[in-house]
């Protein structure tokens, strides 16, 4: 950026552009710089990693609260960051944020959250990226400890940055907030439960729900900090190669 | 398992369950134990790790050419593996395989992939699970190396079993193989190209494409080892924290 430009920040989120959470975090971001919302036009909550290959997107401005740029995408985060990249800013952003999700994204959560993988994408495509979201599912949870910890790691990459690869994922509960701890992914699952049903017309279908279900027994992870009032902050990696794993192997010849 | 009783071999995919890949899998499968093809009714490329909470699934069952028993779900492969293990399967299965997939799964195109999300799934409910993917798109693609190579990987799994927590990614090119080589996942990307249109009534709307970027110029990664003629095999994991950053990082108080 030049030295007369403020930052640029590019808000998404998987809530949808109208959810509380990503105003809340458009809020946040301006006391930094200017900021500019891409994001789903809708709900995209458990859309993973997705992108949209087999349909076009199409893209509608709006003014967001008489005050933010919106562009409203029809469809995923990972759509909208690559979107914004390539077609929708003038400038490139000096930071990516995703969020602020209603609910969790840590744990075994983070894989299948649409937030984090905005962030991700930020990312893969070189820029610094954060995914922010507060444990409570509530639309109107109390935002304002988690608003503090996105203040505090939002200023903190844009003056140091973010090596290459690794994306922030930060985590916190409603309300006030102890402070934040740097912490791994919590090793965890869902245990499914499929409800079955009959429709009207006699025929079945499942809706799928889950229990969380925590597997890890240690401390310094984002599930335990949450309970304890902390916010969480975890650096993630896209390259999943399992090394330790692969050292091993590697000599078995098949 | 029963000493009585062959292995089950759960076959998965993203292509949707009447691909012509799904088809080779359950005929490599077949050679090792009883198989039972649960898979997406349609093409589900390109969804990451999606799942389905907002709208229910439904399943149909078949005859998948009069030898195997089929059962289609409306979602998801993540969706299909958590149906599967709770409600659709008669016993657990002794492994989960998904492909083989009409098209490649190396490098960044882990991150996107279905075939692997239904593997990653099937990894997270404690089945050792692997990833098959052909780097020929084409239905018609020669996949007899892409089976050989299944078939030693699938028995390699079967006897030796998988630690908790990876899943195996095992992609070949089309036609024979020079063999299979260990392989980490390939730093690349996508430099996405966003063609734009105007609709019949005057709407503007974009098609995404992308040209795959090779920023890997190392060795022994999987997308170098697919061009020199071998098969990749990577072991993956869903344990996403970069943990030579956190160890840097946990000191700095924010």
């Amino acid at each position: 950026m030049s030295n007369h430009m403020k930052p640029l920040i590019l808000v998404c989120n998987d809530d949808g552009i109208f959810s509380p959470g990503i105003k809340a975090l458009a809020e946040v971001s301006a006391e930094f710089g200017d900021v500019e919302i891409i994001a789903p036009d809708r709900q995209q909550s458990a859309v993973g990693h997705a992108i949209t290959i087999q349909t076009p997107l199409r893209v509608r401005a709006f003014r967001i609260d008489n005050r933010f740029n919106g562009q409203a995408v029809s469809g995923t985060p990972a759509d909208s960051i690559k979107l914004a990249h390539n077609q929708l800013l003038n400038r490139k952003p000096d930071l990516v944020v995703s969020g602020i999700n209603h609910g969790s994204n840590a744990g075994i959560n983070i894989l299948y959250s649409g937030t984090v993988s905005a962030a991700t994408e930020g990312t893969i495509l070189g820029y610094p990226s954060i995914a922010i979201s507060c444990t409570d599912f509530e639309e109107q949870a109390d935002l304002s400890g988690c608003k503090d910890a996105a203040r505090k790691v939002i200023g903190y990459v844009l003056n140091h940055g973010l090596p290459r690869g690794v994306t922030l994922n930060l985590n916190a509960p409603a309300g006030s907030l102890k402070g934040i701890k740097w912490v791994r992914q919590a090793n965890s699952r869902y245990i499914e439960e499929f409800e079955g049903r009959i429709d009207p017309h006699n025929r079945s279908y499942y809706w799928m729900t889950g229990k969380f279900q925590m597997l890890d027994d240690g401390e310094n992870n984002d599930i335990t900090a949450l309970e304890k009032g902390y916010a969480s902050l975890t650096p993630i990696q896209y390259d999943l190669t399992a090394y330790s794993l692969l050292n091993e192997l590697k000599d078995i010849e098949l």
